[in-house]
């Protein structure tokens, strides 16, 4: 029993290091604008440290965490925090340069375009673990993602059916289309079987490009739709079959709708649509937040009592600062018994045939008003979709929608971010529940960071009062600082 | 608008990345056998290449991946993989020399013992988030992991009550005891409550230490306890109120039963018991290994056809080689609606007062017989662990025992892992479902590495035979080539 020669022990490799890929994650760095489009607007600086600002920070310029990661020696774990591979919904910005429109902050899992090393998925296992050969020397990074949403995704059959009823509203027989992020080659399979003219699938992922061909060519598509293997920011009109589309499709939406940078993605591809006036599917999204109750919830987020023994001061522990997905929590929303404590509150309404990433606000101001007395534990993140500006067809991940879509919270699910009632917490070093009557008014404060692909909560509630003691619009505070 | 001065910009620190902390994941470095402790057996070499071996390593020797992490230098991207902070349940190897008695492979969340670079909550999160000041300068690994499962664990009452049951049996006014990694303080002020003459609670996380003392003077146990802030493997008699305990009681179990290290962390601490005859709790854990069908889990792991259109070429990146943690599917197994299709087999029997980690085998062969016709989707690891020798009291972690414990799916649920029938599936380049009937002879192999913190599962079917025909046991095969 001699150890093995060296040369065998090196080629030993650390266990793998399981970093479950959720689907649409934030991207890790703040995206850069277009840069022909106008400068972004600058930031509005938070309230002072009175009030919710952390005392320092939050006022500089988009692209800060970019620069610094660029700046940043390939060694450094800063960059690796902010551009490594395995985490954030396939990688952050850090990417080479492209030839096309933008420089995408945002690579989807596997792009070859993504700068940094590569490691492979027989590299991140045990070595006395079998790894069959079929993905041994893929992107662990894709293989972590598509076993993490892609065949749920696939399965959920209301999403494909969303986009087919989009698509058969546009696509005649001289449609030429172009869709960006093809993955297994469905979305563009469903243009051909429609009858269009032509698809260019654009895909980033050479291994998701080869099986999208496969598959292409299994249900003999294959003289209706080219496969390109390339981000869609470097397609120019030179590389589609027809010269400029019709109709553009993708299917980039997150866990919030803009985790996957579906607006700078669309207005980027818009160059390569025949007239302004052609389709984009989808064309429009709302981004919701709603309010809830759920003891269930509060089970599995807080310290209590058990037999007289009290372990309460645990509580000051608890994270109300962050966005979670809700894969993330290990079950699904609806199993939590939720109940809405306030409407469906839109936060962004968005125009992907219009609109520009870089012009997003960074702050909204909802008012509401509590439907019913309870705890409100946590805001439930949500959107919806339409194939049109008359919203002809409709997709939604609202957690009501989804109970009988289980596929969808397989790979969508919801955001979700605990909360405080934070005008009473910082002075007590510990969150105070935030307790409200049917009636109160609500005041929520959504931060909008990253071009919308991450969101953060804060909730102020305003007691209810006769109306005549309300108070008037115009003196209503236009923010949340604590008082 | 003009940008904000360079020292304001400096400031701003890259978006949060969120490396969701699952407790119990596999640790990330190959344990360090106790110096003391005899060399651990060289692996058996995994079949060759026509078989399940992978054609290049597997049989180096244990400490590899520990050994390489250290040879790297701090910014090695190879380091920070097998012993960065925020995943793995809480950071691998690389830590600082104890003094005491070995010197851990993996450190748990938030552990100041463990090397290299702390992130605090607010350097993670996006810089225009408000952060509760409670949390702001807290480690982010911390955080993540109390939010992860500390909450739930808590509030597993039965979970409670097993360990109160079993402390109950021995603690006497005489007693002196220890617990390894405290946490809130929960199993140490049991250990009061019941009236113990002293319990020392070792917490190696200084702001749950802080916490833990909080929460002890809250419930006026603080004469009671006494709370060390440290590794166990660095406490020493000497630091003992009373010197050496009569008790010692820990709860650092996994979603594997091993996955945080029990084994090592219980064998090293044995040198704080009075005699050898002192109590451990709990005393003896088994892992099991159960085959089981669920069409739900097929749904969200595999593509298929929908509309005329076939996309089953996608199964080619279905990874069946990977043990995920059932938080990490998005939905507890229960509500998959799973069917044994074998025996739930246990594969390891362990004494936590007697056996060592470096004494564990790499490898198991099971048999068993198919119990009906079905697909085995998934292999699931579940555990139990016994108060005592005579198993006087009990705690699972089995998908059926767990339907009514909600808190306890969502701390540690179960193992699982996809299978496919590999004895058909490399000649094919795409998994081959594993289709069995009723009283198929299934040779199970278990892979056991960094001693038992991660395992695998591979199956191969024997088709029923008639009694005559059957094969003797001596003729079966001894592992599970591929034929």
């Amino acid at each position: 029993d001699r150890p093995a020669p060296p040369s065998r022990r090196r080629r030993r490799r650390p266990p793998r290091r399981r970093r479950p890929l959720r689907r649409r994650r934030p991207p890790l760095s703040l995206p850069r604008p277009h840069p022909a489009a106008p400068p972004p607007r600058r930031r509005k600086p938070p309230p002072g440290p009175g009030g919710y600002g952390r005392g320092e920070g939050g006022d500089g310029v988009p692209g800060g965490a970019g620069a610094r990661a660029r700046r940043d020696g390939p060694s450094s774990r800063r960059r690796l925090r902010a551009a490594g591979a395995g985490g954030g919904g396939g990688g952050g910005g850090g990417g080479a340069q492209n030839e096309g429109g933008i420089s995408p902050a945002w690579y989807p899992p596997g792009a070859e375009a993504k700068r940094g090393k590569v490691y492979l998925f027989k590299q991140e296992i045990d070595p006395m673990f079998y790894v069959p050969k079929r993905i041994a020397d893929k992107s662990n990074e894709l293989i972590v993602a598509v076993n993490d949403f892609h065949f749920a995704m696939m399965n959920d059959l209301p999403r494909n059916e969303f986009y087919r009823n989009a698509l058969a509203q546009v696509i005649t027989a001289d449609s030429a289309i172009a869709e960006i992020g093809i993955g297994s080659g469905l979305l563009s399979m469903i243009c051909a079987s429609l009858g269009a003219k032509h698809v260019t699938g654009i895909e980033a992922s050479k291994p998701l490009a080869q099986l999208a061909q496969l598959n292409i060519t299994s249900n003999g598509l294959q003289d209706k739709i080219t496969v390109l293997n390339a981000m869609s920011t470097d397609i120019r009109e030179r590389d589609l079959k027809h010269g400029k589309v019709d109709v553009l499709v993708s299917e980039i939406l997150g866990t919030l709708l803009l985790s996957e940078n579906a607006l700078e993605f669309n207005a980027d591809a818009k160059r390569l649509l025949k007239s302004p006036g052609g389709h984009v599917i989808p064309r429009l999204g709302t981004q919701f937040v709603t309010l809830i109750e759920s003891d269930r919830l509060d089970l599995i987020t807080s310290a209590r009592k058990w037999r007289g023994l009290d372990f309460r001061n645990f509580n000051q522990l608890k994270d109300t600062a962050s966005l979670l997905f809700t894969k993330e929590l290990g079950c699904r929303l609806c199993s939590l018994d939720p109940t809405n404590i306030s409407e469906r509150l839109p936060i962004l309404e968005v125009d992907f045939a219009a609109d520009k990433a870089g012009e997003l606000p960074q702050r909204k101001i909802l008012r509401t008003r509590a439907l019913r007395d309870g705890t409100i534990h946590a805001a439930v993140f949500s959107w919806e979709v339409y194939s049109d500006l008359k919203k002809t067809h409709r997709m939604s991940t609202h957690y009501e929608e989804t109970v009988d879509n289980f596929q969808r919270d397989m790979q969508w699910g919801q955001g979700i971010q605990l909360l405080e009632d934070p005008t009473q917490s910082e002075s007590k070093n510990a969150p105070v529940p935030l307790l409200v009557k049917k009636g109160d008014h609500l005041i929520v404060e959504i931060r909008i960071a990253q071009e919308g692909a991450v969101m953060q909560c804060l909730v102020r509630r305003i007691p209810f009062q006769s109306p005549e003691e309300a108070p008037s619009s115009s003196t209503e505070p236009s923010t949340v600082d604590p008082q």
